[in-house]
């Protein structure tokens, strides 16, 4: 299976779990709703794209934590959209989950999947017990506070914004977590990974900025959201071309961090085609 | 170190991982706000009073297990008082946590306590890495979906509750949950004191629903809020003398159910204790 399918059968088993027989059916309906059909799955392809720089020596566990990524993803999307932070009425071109279920399923189904993120990982590692508590232990740290996603949305109700250590709790700290993960569920060292971690992780920050300020939706969100909500926007700040020029050079220098392993080659190749990705499609020519 | 002492030290220590240097201030101070001062820690001082009756083979692990336990407690009362579900303003004589510091922090508090519950069991297990992942399997199927509190508070939304899976899901599932991971971390079966958990679970359900009723809120929450919030209470529906019979008979149930262990007899003279403060104070002499 390619990485996309992994990702899925995976999210799919997840959610077989959390919605077993029993579950009552709003929620289950709403867990469903917040996971399927997802987003690009960046994360979660980040970490199987390193555990296979690696050499995919657990595949299982890669997986695990490919899936627990990806489910904390979409409960701080959830939660994000509820009407106390972003009040979101859409994600993904559907109705957010607060919007289609009301704000009681919605805080349910943000703390379902974080609950039900961690439950993976302890079961898809039973037969590698050696990789459940650092797997666990690093992406608690990437979703958690004090520097961790929650942090990161914290910052936001702060007097006084420490910016850059909210961009790096609130974007670079997943990414870091799946680099991270990927790279122990092969016997990786994840230290060597994490320049490139930080990279990527800020390109993504500029390139979320870019879609908010240039109005082109389809990473999720409603354009123009940001200054609405007086949130720090690097559009707003440095300008466009700028912008554009930063995100470049976060691409490159991603590359060249590429450390020394037998599958570096292509890792550089994906993360050049990502770039494309990454970019509002008006804009991606001009980068590329 | 006896019980109180060892679930204290724990959280404590959970909570200067969570709030360490670098964490936005007003989340760490709610983080705080939200776990100390604390509540009868019944379910950890449960969990490790069990641990203690198989022989307390590992305790750093039952330790672990006691702390998540009672954080992933305190983020469900975080999130249960929210607007959106309880809308309570107080919580064991002092502001709730989204009284006092707003409904998005409070949403936080709740996702970065249950963050820091799996993150301590990872943590504190690295020298007994065989318990792991079968001590967060129980803790998350006591707190997630389909079965545990996340699906007891979800039964709420749904236009037919299943009363039974409602309050297993709701009290019973936390308890099952200290009570089992107490046995896994003394190489205890779990399957052995189920039983005593449901048994206890449901006495703790009777007890909160006499509170409700009666109006003595030292458990934590104000009277009368159930039938404000049109939740089921088992006294508007059995009566007063009914439920106290029922709480009586549940505690004699759940003495009788303690297997063979060394500790067995303390454990059963702990849980008569117990039983005395489980009930308001102007019931517990009649039902003593």
């Amino acid at each position: 299976m390619d990485f996309p399918e992994r990702i899925e059968a995976g999210m799919q088993r997840a959610l077989r779990y959390a919605t077993a027989n029993g579950c009552p059916p709003i929620l289950a309906k709403a867990l469903r709703h917040a996971v399927f059909p997802g987003g690009a799955r960046i994360r979660p392809r980040l970490c199987l794209a390193v555990a296979a720089a690696c050499g995919d020596r657990e595949p299982l566990a890669a997986d695990s934590a490919a899936v627990a990524i990806e489910l904390l993803h979409c409960a701080s999307l959830v939660h994000d959209d509820m009407p106390c932070f972003d009040n979101a009425m859409t994600r993904r071109g559907a109705p957010s989950v607060h919007a289609q279920f009301g704000e009681e399923i919605a805080l349910l189904v943000g703390d379902g999947l974080i609950i039900a993120a961690f439950e993976t990982i302890a079961r898809e590692t039973q037969q590698t017990p050696l990789l459940t508590a650092p797997m666990i232990t690093t992406i608690a740290k990437a979703v958690g506070s004090p520097y961790g996603l929650v942090a990161g949305q914290a910052w936001e109700s702060e007097p006084e914004i420490n910016i850059a250590a909210y961009h790096r709790a609130k974007t670079a700290s997943l990414f870091s977590g799946a680099v991270s993960t990927g790279a122990i569920a092969s016997g990786g060292n994840p230290r060597e990974w994490l320049v490139l971690a930080d990279a990527l992780g800020a390109a993504y920050q500029v390139a979320d900025d870019l879609y908010d300020a240039v109005g082109q939706s389809d990473a999720g969100k409603p354009a123009g959201q940001d200054s609405r909500n007086g949130k720090p926007n690097i559009v707003a700040s440095i300008g466009l071309e700028a912008a554009l020029a930063r995100l470049k050079r976060l691409v490159a220098e991603a590359v060249d961090s590429v450390p020394d392993c037998p599958g570096a080659e292509g890792f550089r190749a994906m993360i050049r085609n990502e770039a494309t990705r990454l970019m509002p499609k008006t804009l991606a020519t001009s980068a590329a």
